[in-house]
């Protein structure tokens, strides 16, 4: 039996990178089965539900996607896509590489803040992915770590930076902005913009910085790209 | 029907945390569940599959534990036990704040590499976990916080340490070792041994330690505490 459909597009978390999946249907089916997968988890989701919950009849999620594993992936490479984005973006600035860096921790941060309900299904459960799927999303992420290492190495080769392990430090910026979306909440006692602040002030000592100072000022420009 | 039943209690990832469990029949359901979760998740687990590749009948489950909850809870709760015992212990080195700060990085990333798998679990299905039993993992997660924060402060205090906001960096410390059991593996093309010496190394400049001199050679005291 179909349920009443709760539009979802608006809420907290990242269901705003859902809204431009078409037709109607398609997307009310991709709103539902996120907010299922990040309750009951994808294993504990059944397509029923999802297309109950979608105000749809139960067969109805086979006429917009061949599987429940194809929701998955619609959400993980759109998230996937949109916070490789955000990093690359982050990186269009002059100046030393220290503000680059820090601008990209900044908006990094804020990204998984601001979308980590999607984010943290995504991360969760990417071993559920079909091979192909999931050689999809590992282009992405290794898109963030390389366009995070060339900034480090540019650090490095310019003499701004002393770091030993470049790819060990590389490795520990994305994951500590990554790890954001296990526990953030909108109604916690750390604001996402009070988090991004503290994380960019970080990095600028994690690269072993000499010229910290250079970084100060870099939060206005690419704050409102990652607001989508 | 009952499969063979597989032990898994020298496997990698922390099955080594349940090997004290009493009846065997009921460390046999333990060490089942907690690869089934970690595989198709909790809510993807049925306590049909949990008995039978314990090697069980379909109902031994509940002559040794009232619901499948109840198995989350004691992998949870010894997990995070373990890692409140590995930071508390590695606090318990003489010398200035920088050098237990520095060893309670190294031990709590080392625990997180070598109990990957039962941390994975833990961290990701927390919000299946009944009101009371959330509340004693809230309680060592607090205590994990706690042992942190208190180490930070002293170096602030006593000036060894220049932070501007002793939560937001408490967060991050922990949070960076903690979200090594995301990503972390066996086979993977960074030893846990590197990681987190690493990981040290990055927390001596996270606290903005004026003297990281000091903080060379902790990694000896209580190296061998977290292999068990």
């Amino acid at each position: 039996m179909a349920k009443q459909f709760v539009d979802l597009s608006e809420s907290p978390g990242g269901y705003s990178l859902l809204n431009d999946v078409q037709p109607l249907s398609a997307r009310r089916l991709a709103q539902s089965a996120l907010a299922s997968f990040s309750v009951e988890g994808y294993g504990g989701t059944t397509t029923r539900v999802i297309s109950e919950h979608a105000g749809l009849s139960a067969g109805a999620l086979y006429t917009s996607f061949p599987s429940k594993e194809d929701i998955l992936f619609l959400c993980a490479e759109r998230a996937h896509k949109s916070a490789l984005a955000t990093l690359q973006s982050a990186a269009q600035i002059d100046g030393p590489a220290v503000r680059r860096v820090r601008n990209m921790m900044l908006q990094f941060t804020l990204w998984h803040a601001q979308n980590y309900m999607i984010a943290r299904v995504c991360q969760y459960e990417l071993a559920a992915l079909t091979p192909d799927h999931h050689d999809v999303i590992a282009r992405l992420r290794r898109g963030m770590e390389s366009a995070m290492r060339v900034q480090i190495q540019t650090g490095v080769a310019n003499g701004e930076f002393e770091v030993d392990d470049v790819d060990g430090l590389t490795l520990a910026t994305l994951s500590l902005a990554i790890d954001v979306c296990r526990w953030f909440s909108p109604s916690g006692r750390m604001s996402a913009e009070r988090l991004a602040e503290t994380y960019a002030d970080l990095v600028v000592r994690m690269v072993g910085s000499r010229t910290p100072d250079a970084a100060a000022g870099t939060a206005a420009p690419n704050t409102e790209s990652v607001r989508a």
